[in-house]
């Protein structure tokens, strides 16, 4: 699709995004007075869209407009089939997440927008962990989200009608699945020359990464998942940065990269996110040790809290195809059957691990960063807290055995912190 | 889409069959002759298709017309999209497979019909089991199949964009999607008025599979598997009636189940008909003893030149998106794939196992049951074969562990067939 914009595509801003926008009755009524007193914001943050904060007098509304080529380098171009992508994940999840996630106002195919709720006063999660501020509720819920996006677009809840109409939308959007593909489950694990890392304190653990076999099986096997298992609809980036807070508000936000696949992607993402802040924080200044212990806190809460509603969410809707409730519904069944439902989230905790491993691990040496660690200016301060974290996630991934619950994740991400 | 015919849609036979066939003209070439002098003979043998054998003085074809409805009830609709089905699985797995399906000659989305190569004078493999018919070269011709059907339709082969392609045209066909989901995996383990057995004798047996949660379990788990696990395109209903033999000819048809989904199914599916086939010997007259051998000889080979066939296309053509090659060069690295290739089939040959059991099962106590126990009249004689076959199957469910090669299944079935 590079190159080839839908008819009538054109990037609103200024003066055309006001004309847009006030041409659409239900968006100038949100946003009330005359579009001439609109104030428009660019707030643009991520690589791939324009997004505006737009104020009235009656109301705000967010804008944001997949690009045809990435926003700093209109040479790099990006297919705008992502933005439909977005659309639909939206459209399928936003029933079930509810205020988990911005309210949708329009969807509009040819430009590729979405006019949404502007998340005022909310600050991306990933800064304030670096800020070293806490929002106690944040990662409940994450889990809900995941627990609840993630439940009822599988099949233990949809008939398989719906299951295969709903993968149906989600089987384009070729190039981001391509970035999430060779940059997650490829790059990082051999001499790609888009790959970067603190040089040369890291180097000796990138050659050992990359001469691996049992390591490079364990990412290759996450990958082969990642393309094969539609397990359900995910949300496929779920980092920190996909996340909005306020003290007692949190939101997912940027679904572009979603895609049936894995829960545990989503999982792991979150996961391996908060462990990079927690490995972060001595190299952030300051003495952040208790600090470390609450992020880690929410590690813990997240994947518990995930736990308990994934399953609330089965025994109550599991009127799905997969696991049929007519077969489970005498007494020996049904405690089959929640026995099995244990094993089903077990299963999930060892993809949380696998995935939150490579996630971690591409973010330290593969091509994009994570600023929880690139704040950090002192090199081999920086070396010091990355190579902490990187252990881990090798541990994870080639002796996952030694992990079996949450507690022993913070136990190891603890052993690790403390090894300098 | 049941009721909702194509535009121009029309059931084809006798002189409108011929007016469509001579207006082609690469069929009126290929039949040769005047169209007035054709024979047309129809030859449907299945439930939901009309299949005509047209032959000039030329040359034969065959035409496969899929119906609107069941071909001997038509007050039971049957969507016609798994002729458009049909049609985009053999487009995407001809060209891999060549001769051991038919040559097709054209698809017609319209009127959701194919003309293709005529099989004369090839049987229905199942029929041939039943009469006690040797064909040295199928199983090898049908491990091939599958083999290469699969291989070349995974990420084991594909880049992502030709898989989520080529998946996209796979998340219709729904209505025969829930036929395998209910009548494989759901409706033989509990009280449903489709299912049907030799009764009273399988009672006892019937009574206990529905009692057995371990064993619900174990198929729900399949089932689920079916819904979610896009390994490759597989065929979908892969008995030993879908295959058409000669001498020394074999050949796959009827792929309108097509869909991704795990390779354990087409493998367990043509497995679990031997089996059958090897079950039913005692009670078809005579002395089948050394004929049953020749049987699992067959499955024997099945599985054997499957998994060579398989490991073999891997190593020569393994470019695609799973287990980047670039990742596994080294020689070390080149071993640790080497070794995960060999743990790769072996997942496959469980799946087989499992595959195989249920396939049994749901011909035995389920709503559609096979011709090689139905051929046996005497209920009684029925009965006693089936309860192996069935014991067979439900050990296959409950402890897979006892069988990890394919002698070790060889032996399970000897073993249960010299059990009265």
């Amino acid at each position: 699709m590079s190159g080839k914009l839908p008819h009538g595509y054109r990037v609103l801003k200024g003066q055309s995004l006001r004309d847009y926008l006030s041409a659409r009755r239900d968006v100038r009524d949100r946003l009330g007075g005359r579009a001439g007193d609109w104030t428009l914001a660019e707030v643009s943050d991520g690589n791939l869209n324009l997004v505006h904060l737009v104020a009235g007098a009656g109301g705000r509304v967010c804008v944001k407009q997949a690009l045809p080529h990435v926003r700093v380098d209109e040479s790099w171009l990006l297919p705008l089939d992502r933005g439909a992508n977005e659309s639909a994940y939206l459209q399928a999840v936003l029933p079930h997440v509810g205020a988990l996630a911005p309210a949708v106002y329009a969807y509009d195919t040819r430009q590729t927008l979405i006019v949404m709720e502007a998340l005022v006063p909310h600050r991306v999660l990933r800064q304030e962990l670096i800020d070293g501020r806490r929002f106690p509720g944040v990662a409940a819920a994450v889990a809900a989200y995941v627990a609840r996006a993630s439940f009822f677009t599988s099949d233990l809840y949809l008939p398989l009608e719906r299951k295969f109409d709903l993968l149906a939308g989600f089987t384009g959007n070729h190039a981001l699945k391509r970035i999430s593909a060779e940059l997650i489950f490829r790059d990082p694990y051999y001499d790609n020359p888009r790959n970067r890392w603190t040089s040369p304190q890291l180097d000796p653990l990138v050659a050992e990464i990359r001469a691996d076999p049992a390591l490079k099986l364990a990412a290759a096997r996450l990958g082969a998942r990642f393309l094969a298992d539609s397990q359900a609809l995910i949300h496929g980036d779920l980092h920190t940065g996909s996340v909005m807070v306020t003290a007692d508000d949190s939101r997912v936000i940027d679904p572009e990269f979603a895609a049936f696949g894995p829960i545990g992607l989503d999982l792991g993402a979150f996961a391996g996110n908060l462990l990079l802040a927690y490995f972060a924080q001595p190299g952030l200044g300051g003495d952040r040790a208790e600090y470390g212990e609450w992020v880690l806190g929410q590690l813990a809460a997240f994947w518990t809290i995930f736990r308990r509603d994934f399953l609330a969410l089965w025994r109550a809707h599991g009127q799905g195809e997969a696991y049929p409730r007519v077969l489970f519904a005498d007494p020996a069944s049904a405690r089959a059957l929640e026995a099995e439902q244990e094993r089903y989230v077990g299963r999930l905790f060892s993809d949380l691990l696998g995935f939150a491993a490579v996630k971690i691990i591409r973010r330290i040496v593969g091509f994009a960063h994570a600023a929880d660690f690139e704040t950090i200016a002192d090199p081999t301060a920086r070396a010091a807290v990355e190579t902490r974290a990187l252990r881990l996630a090798v541990g994870l991934l080639k002796t996952p055995e030694t992990v079996t619950t949450v507690d022993d994740l913070l136990a190891a991400a603890r052993r690790e912190q403390r090894h300098v």
